[in-house]
């Protein structure tokens, strides 16, 4: 099974029965399930079972796209190995790695069908409870135990090499630093907002403030990133929740991780004025940092290194990550508004004014974010959001 | 040639011959020359000829200490391919590598015994002139162009990779951020300076600072560092100045370099208080600081990425390298005091009162660099460090 192919489901059928060591007398039925931005996802399970596996399989390039933007392969390797690290240090809550085969690019996934996607539980309104506090617990576990607070020199050095990966974190640095500061091609502005737009790239100061979260997000190597943690990488459920779709994974900064989901949770928040929901992902932001500090916290004060275990460096380093988090949650709310890829959250208002609205406040928002980080602490970004989303509301 | 052998004076003969590709006619001499810290260096030259060639080969331990203390020969080609880096941007003040080979350790350098080595310039009381400006030239050059201002994701990931230098920035590590700032077996302290030593160990709020400028060295891989520039490293003379032994390169923050060089400077200007050559030192560290700017504006400004290529994101961006580059200085200052690795210029110091005074100085200005870093610029500095050196030198 080493050579690698394009795989159909009769091969996805075949790499499971032999990964997972079934008996060639089981019967094995597959599908296609991908939802087709840049790889290949199959189902295959018994008739009559609820569960049965997911096998990922990553294509010679962008699969939305087409082999015009080839992208390597090495990607699902990547992918099954930060999962499978960050699965060692938070088994509850990322999504199991059952075998995977660097030639095939595979991996095979365990079945997470009884659980929904986070984002797709936002859009219907649905209240899932504890799913911030999960996710604090999640990323302060994966954060701590791949950074300097747990890792020697040689071992952290060793994981930034073996974790590289250039080829998709070169299309994040572009999608998230690059293109939504700029008249872009690659750029997807709404005609209600051109002109937001264009106040965003002729604000030096804002360009000034994204150009150092650009550096920091490449030389800032602290942890080892899921690199892509929005509210469609989530799982959730029953009281369970699984992460999942590591591939834009890497070295990074911390507040990355932090600052993407909080940015999802916020484009929910701008795209839903009034709801009742609209307060409650103020609140999982808030839910989510304290989560997260209190889980850092207790790693991090029983971590290896000593001279990093003391409180007020603990304390210190928080406050650092929080200031990199809301940066990095303003850049992912503009480029998800401006730049190639959007949010359903947004763009699924039938109403073409109040998307306009929303879209308004999500770059007003955003851009308040990356040019106060260093001023605002998690209770003010209540009424800041709060007061921006009422200003935008009202805009002609 | 090719198998691993540690050298005599014959081998570094042969070596020269082959290397240089000298016909075997040459009449050639060699001595041992090393001053005996990590390395063999052996002088090769043709009788009667004023320069010959510089042999660098590495032992498979640290050569002062001896075979207890083991370190990856990996470290000569290392040093090499950082000296080709940096030569290839800085040619005109970086040593010339001749010729390298990865099996046997060793590095074919241009000889440079027509300069002397800076720091005995600075012990001789003697001046040369434009050494700073050059250095800033130097670090500006070699930081820029390994930098994201020049770089690409790829090249510049490619290159955090390449050089890779885990053994000897993991010695880093604990030298300068770990044994000084507690009771360590290594710490070499005086009897004089104990109590100075024991408030420094029990400061949490300067041990606060410097695990934020550990976790930087380790984690903030800003630019191929030279990583031990001290000014022995610097050799000077008739105009002309070259930059060696960078065994200690990787990626780091930028401000490493600068801080270190700062850091030796002002320990000179601590050593001799009430010389003339005093004032002089503050004026080196704000001609260095001066030059680096200008010469970073300058490269960095016409630099491959047009979002870091503005005025005010090279202006954030060098505000914080200063930043870095104070807190680096003042852990140089203090690691060089009581560490295990002193200096000349106060260890030289003959009178006990005067050499305790001087190092009790050392110790107060390293603390007052980390603790003010974010609010001293390069006049301040002078004022600061006269204040510091009156204060501590009119102690009983």
């Amino acid at each position: 099974m080493s050579q690698y192919r394009i795989f159909n489901h009769d091969d996805a059928i075949a790499y499971v029965r032999q990964a997972a060591q079934l008996d060639s007398a089981v019967v094995l039925q597959g599908e296609e399930i991908g939802d087709g931005n840049l790889n290949q996802v199959f189902k295959v399970w018994q008739p009559g079972q609820a569960k049965g596996f997911i096998v990922k399989q990553a294509l010679p390039y962008i699969r939305c796209i087409g082999e015009s933007w080839p992208l390597t392969r090495d990607r699902a390797r990547i992918e099954a190995e930060i999962l499978l690290y960050h699965g060692q240090h938070c088994p509850e809550y990322t999504v199991a790695v059952l075998h995977h085969d660097a030639e095939l690019s595979t991996i095979l996934l365990e079945d997470l069908s009884d659980l929904q996607v986070w984002r797709q539980a936002l859009l219907n309104g649905q209240h899932v409870a504890g799913v911030s506090e999960k996710l604090g617990v999640y990323l302060a576990q994966v954060h701590v135990h791949s950074s300097d607070f747990q890792l020697d020199y040689h071992a952290q050095r060793t994981a930034q090499l073996r974790f590289a990966n250039p080829e998709l974190m070169a299309i994040s640095e572009a999608v998230y630093f690059v293109d939504p500061f700029c008249d872009h091609e690659r750029n997807n502005v709404a005609p209600e907002i051109r002109l937001e737009a264009e106040q965003l790239w002729a604000d030096q100061a804002l360009k000034t403030r994204v150009a150092r979260l650009k550096h920091d997000f490449r030389c800032k190597g602290q942890a080892l990133l899921h690199g892509d943690l929005h509210t469609g990488s989530v799982m959730v459920g029953a009281g369970k929740l699984k992460v999942i779709d590591a591939e834009f994974g890497g070295y990074g900064p911390m507040g990355f991780d932090l600052g993407v989901i909080i940015a999802h949770l916020l484009l929910n928040f701008c795209a839903q004025p009034a709801s009742r929901q609209q307060p409650q992902r103020i609140k999982d932001v808030q839910a989510l940092w304290r989560s997260y500090k209190i889980q850092f916290f207790q790693q991090a004060s029983q971590g290896a290194d000593s001279s990093l275990a003391e409180p007020e460096v603990i304390g210190a380093f928080l406050r650092q990550v929080w200031q990199d988090a809301l940066g990095y949650a303003g850049c992912e709310m503009i480029r998800r508004t401006i730049g190639v890829a959007h949010v359903a959250d947004i763009d699924t208002i039938a109403d073409p004014i109040q998307k306009a609205a929303s879209q308004r406040q999500a770059l007003a928002l955003g851009r308040t974010l990356i040019m106060n980080a260093d001023q605002l602490n998690d209770a003010q970004l209540e009424h800041t959001a709060l007061n921006i989303a009422l200003k935008e509301s009202f805009k002609p």
